[in-house]
């Protein structure tokens, strides 16, 4: 297979530098949630901008979610906080329709490939095979799972997968095989549209299956990823106060630990 | 015993208005690991401020350390960028000297003591009582343990407290009882200093002891802690290209989780 230089996500997160510190991207159609652009799709394409402007790679992104976003034009504005020796620290703005939609910290530096890991205390995952795995589809009769899913391939573990078909699991785990369509490369860009996730954990219980927005997600990148599938392993380890945390490990094909990632969000009601 | 009302913790992280959107604090001698004030001085003093700007209680707070702060006097701006019906998000900036030392995030909103936990997938720990447990103490001919560790009450479980007397665990975990001195209120601001941590889990691994620069810190606040003990279990999943994370949880003494922190520091070098 040869890879695909200018895949979907390339063209989704796709940048156009509109001066110094102002980037615009044109969201297509098809990214969404019930109509809302998935967070992971707008996290990816600011870690663009705040690339392009210090010529560093993400390490660390943190994003507070204001209002939703949906396809079409956006513009992100990315401003240096501070330029080191080793790492660019920035704030990143992003905007639609004269509406402040998300406000961002990131902190980016360089990564060393050759670089050994010295101490891992968690084991990669086992899973069966992906190939034998059933890719998720989107319903087009309801509201899950959503269009978002058709534009990557998502493979998730059948035992985690009982909440689309009615019989949640009632554990708030949800682990998935993800890769993106047609070859198209994977890259530290990638990694912060799969650190979003592929459905809620609390999905899996007796909570309800909805809109659950969040307010905010950071990510750590802790590796370049090698080509090929992620394994996510998502959980919520605690509902209360009306908030639900979402913690992440992500794991590349080589083994390597590629990101880490929380969000907390709000809890889903009901669709009425 | 009575609460203190003004104990040593208040004093150390008391924010005084300036103007419509700067606060000054001063922080006191003693409150340093190694010249450098603990990071979770500052950001429990920044938690204040943010409070004081949006009339608010913090629920998300992320930071990016951009210099390090040392005791006496430094400014907090907040500038509210999103005010909404349940929260309000804001940025922060903390300057020294004319340095512009942290730079952070936060959503900020209402905690119902009376909602009940929805689901909770960890369990609480279980740990010998504190009381039987030795304060750790400063070594001022030394490094480790830094000053820093007088101005709380710090109780590591035995089995993990062995880096500080050259027998480390070779385990990347740190697990410990925390309080403030004097009986002084447990509240919310309190854990934004506790979550900052008490010694890097990889200090009972080979990896050298000394100082480990945070990049970014995020913590989520969960609940109104109950007065009394803290536990922290804290663990390092990983250390890779010069970079090692630090994962957080802290438990109240009623049994609740009551805070979720996740750092991303660069790796500890020794001590020249």
């Amino acid at each position: 297979m040869v890879h695909e230089p200018d895949g979907a996500f390339a063209r989704a997160t796709r940048i156009e530098r509109i001066d110094e510190r102002t980037w615009g991207v044109d969201v297509p159609d098809g990214w969404d949630i019930g109509g809302n652009v998935n967070g992971g799709v707008v996290f990816a394409a600011v870690g663009r901008a705040m690339a392009a402007a210090t010529g560093r790679e993400p390490v660390t992104m943190t994003a507070h979610y204001l209002a939703p976003v949906h396809h079409g034009a956006l513009t992100i504005t990315v401003d240096v906080i501070r330029e080191g020796g080793s790492f660019s620290t920035v704030r990143a703005d992003v905007r639609q329709d004269d509406r402040h939609a998300v406000t961002l910290l990131g902190t980016l530096g360089a990564f060393d490939d050759g670089a050994p890991v010295i101490l891992q205390s968690v084991e990669p995952p086992r899973w069966p095979d992906p190939q034998g795995l059933q890719r998720i589809r989107t319903n087009p009769a309801g509201f899950m799972p959503p269009p978002f899913v058709d534009c990557v391939d998502i493979r998730i573990l059948p035992e985690d997968a009982g909440f689309a078909t009615g019989r949640p699991s009632g554990n708030p785990v949800i682990r998935s095989y993800w890769r993106l369509l047609d070859d198209e490369p994977m890259d530290i860009f990638a990694l912060l549209l799969a650190v979003d996730g592929v459905a809620q954990p609390t999905f899996n219980t007796d909570l309800p299956i909805g809109w659950t927005p969040t307010i905010e997600l950071t990510a750590h990148i802790r590796a370049h990823p090698v080509h090929g599938w992620l394994r996510l392993d998502t959980h919520t380890p605690l509902v209360g106060h009306g908030r639900m945390s979402v913690d992440g490990t992500v794991w590349d094909s080589a083994d390597q630990l590629v990101a880490q990632v929380r969000q907390i969000a709000l809890v889903s009601r009901p669709r009425t």
